[in-house]
C-alpha cells in the first residue's frame, strides 16, 4: 500500500510532535491523511488546524474522540452529551470523515454492564440529530473486551452493528484490528457492516507478549494479527478509505524519532498491510 | 454461600503453600473442594495427593490443566496430545470432576487463528476416547480475548458450545467469570450450555484498573463483575456444583498469608457471590 493511502493517527507520535508537526510530517512523507486527537487539536486551535490540514491537502480520517457516555449521575450523562456535541462541531470544522466514539465503560461504582450499554445507546441517540445536521458520521469503535470495565462496553462488531440497526442513519463503525482480530465472528460482522457503515479502518499489531493493557501496541508486522486478511475483508465489503495507523507504545515507538516512526509505518504498510 | 460450597484452586495460594498445605487448609477452613494444578500435583505425588484428598473429604472440582494443542509442527501437536492423555490419567487418579482445558493460542510464528482453532478441535478429538474411557470430562475453558495470541484461541462461550456440538459426549465447559463477564451473549451461552455441559464454575473479579494481563485478578467484590448475576444464570441452567475460586494476584493476594486469603474468600463468598 502506498503512503498516500495511509493516515496518521496523531496518538502514534504524540509524545514528541504537536499537531502542526504531525500535519507537516504527513505532508513531508507523502502520507495522505491524519486523525487528530482533541487535546492536540485544542492546543493547535481548531481554525489553525483546519487551515493547515487543507493547506497540506490531507484527508481527515476521523477525530478522536467522542463517547464516554455512561455516568453515575444524570448530570454526568448530560455533561458527556454536551461534550460530544462540541466534538461533533470540531469534527465538522476540520472536515473529519467521522467522529470516533469510544463509548465508555461502567459508571463509577457500577457492575451493571447491560445498563452501561443502554446508557451508550441513549447517549448516541441524544447527539445524533446534532451529528446529522453537522454531516459528521458517528463511528462507534468496538474496543477489545479488556477495556469493557473502564473504556468501552461495546466490544464486538456484532454489538456495533446492532447499535447501528437501532439508531439508524448517521451512525457507523470504526474498525481497529487491535480490538477485533480475535473475534471468530469478525468476517460476518464486517460483511454485515458493509460499505455504508465502515467509516474508518485502523491498524497496528497485537504483540506477544503484551506488557501493558493500554500502551503496548505493536507496529504492523511485529505481532500476530493477520492484518492483510482483515483489510481484504474490509475492502471486499466496499471500504475504500484510507488506512489509519494508531499505535500507543510507551516504551518503544513513543521513544523513537517521529520521522523514523513514519518511515517504518510506510515500510510496513507496503509489506504487512 | 457457605464455605462447604467453595473450592480452592491452588493457584490462588501457590506462592506459599504446597498441595498438601492447600488440602489441609481447605479442611481447616471448611472449604469443600480443591482444584490442583499439575505441577503442584506432581510435586506432591499423584497417589499421595489422592490419599490426602480422600482423607480430608474434599471434592476435586477440576485438574488444571490440559490443552495447549496448537503447535507449529506435527511432532509438537503429537507431544501435546500425549501430555493431555497423561493429564487425563492424573485427573482420573485424583477423582477430578473434569480436566480443565486451556486450549492454546497461535503456534510460534503463526497469524492463522482460524487454523489454530482447527488444531484445537482436532487435538481434543484425538484425546476424547481416552477421556471417555477414563470417565474424565474435558472442560473447555473459554479464555478472555486478551489471551487469544498466546494461551487460548477459544474466547467465548459460544465458541465452546460450538466445539461441544461438534465433538459430542465427554466435552463440556469450565466457565470463569473473569474471562466471560464482558460478553453480551453470555446469558444465551450459559443457557445453551445447560446442566450437562457446565462442568465447572470459577470466580474472581476484574479490577479497574487491571495492571497486568495475567497476574492481577481481584478477590470477589473488589472489581466490576456482577458475580451473583452470573452465578444465578449458571444455577438457572442447572449447575449445582461447587464454586471454585481462582485468583492470580502477584502483587496482592500472593503476598498475603494463605489462611488470611482463605478467610477473605469465605467472607466474600457470603456477600459477593
Amino acid at each position: 500500500m502506498e503512503p498516500a493511502r495511509l493516515s496518521l493517527n496523531t496518538a502514534t507520535v504524540r509524545q514528541r510532535w504537536t499537531l502542526r508537526q504531525c500535519i507537516e510530517g504527513c505532508a513531508r512523507h507523502g502520507i495522505g491523511g491524519i486523525a487528530p486527537w482533541r487535546d492536540m487539536l485544542a492546543a493547535c486551535g481548531v481554525e489553525e488546524a483546519a487551515r493547515l490540514i487543507v493547506g497540506h491537502g490531507l484527508t481527515v480520517t476521523g477525530l478522536c474522540r467522542g463517547g464516554m457516555f455512561p455516568a453515575a449521575t444524570a448530570e454526568g450523562r448530560r455533561q458527556a452529551i454536551d461534550d460530544n456535541r462540541r466534538a461533533i462541531d470540531e469534527a465538522a470544522a476540520i472536515g473529519a470523515q467521522c467522529l470516533v466514539l469510544v463509548v465508555g465503560g461502567l459508571p463509577e461504582g457500577s457492575k451493571d454492564i447491560a445498563g452501561a450499554r443502554a446508557q451508550v445507546r441513549d447517549g448516541i441517540a441524544a447527539v445524533l440529530d446534532h451529528a446529522r445536521a453537522a454531516k459528521v458520521p458517528l463511528a462507534i469503535e468496538p474496543l477489545h473486551p479488556m477495556y469493557a470495565g473502564d473504556r468501552s462496553c461495546v466490544n464486538t462488531v456484532a454489538q456495533a452493528n446492532a447499535l447501528c440497526d437501532e439508531l439508524g442513519a448517521g451512525v457507523g463503525i470504526a474498525l481497529d484490528v487491535y480490538h477485533v482480530w480475535w473475534d471468530p465472528d469478525l468476517p460476518a460482522g464486517i460483511a454485515r457492516a458493509g460499505r455504508e457503515r465502515l467509516l474508518a479502518f485502523h491498524v497496528c499489531d497485537w504483540l506477544v507478549p503484551t506488557r501493558d493493557l493500554l500502551l503496548d501496541r505493536g507496529m504492523m508486522g511485529d505481532g500476530v494479527i493477520d492484518i492483510a486478511a482483515i483489510r481484504a475483508q474490509v475492502e471486499a465489503a466496499g471500504y475504500d478509505g484510507l488506512v489509519e495507523v494508531e499505535i500507543f507504545s510507551r516504551d518503544h515507538w513513543w521513544q523513537e524519532d517521529p520521522d523514523g516512526v513514519l518511515r517504518t509505518m510506510i515500510d510496513r504498510a507496503r509489506t504487512c498491510v
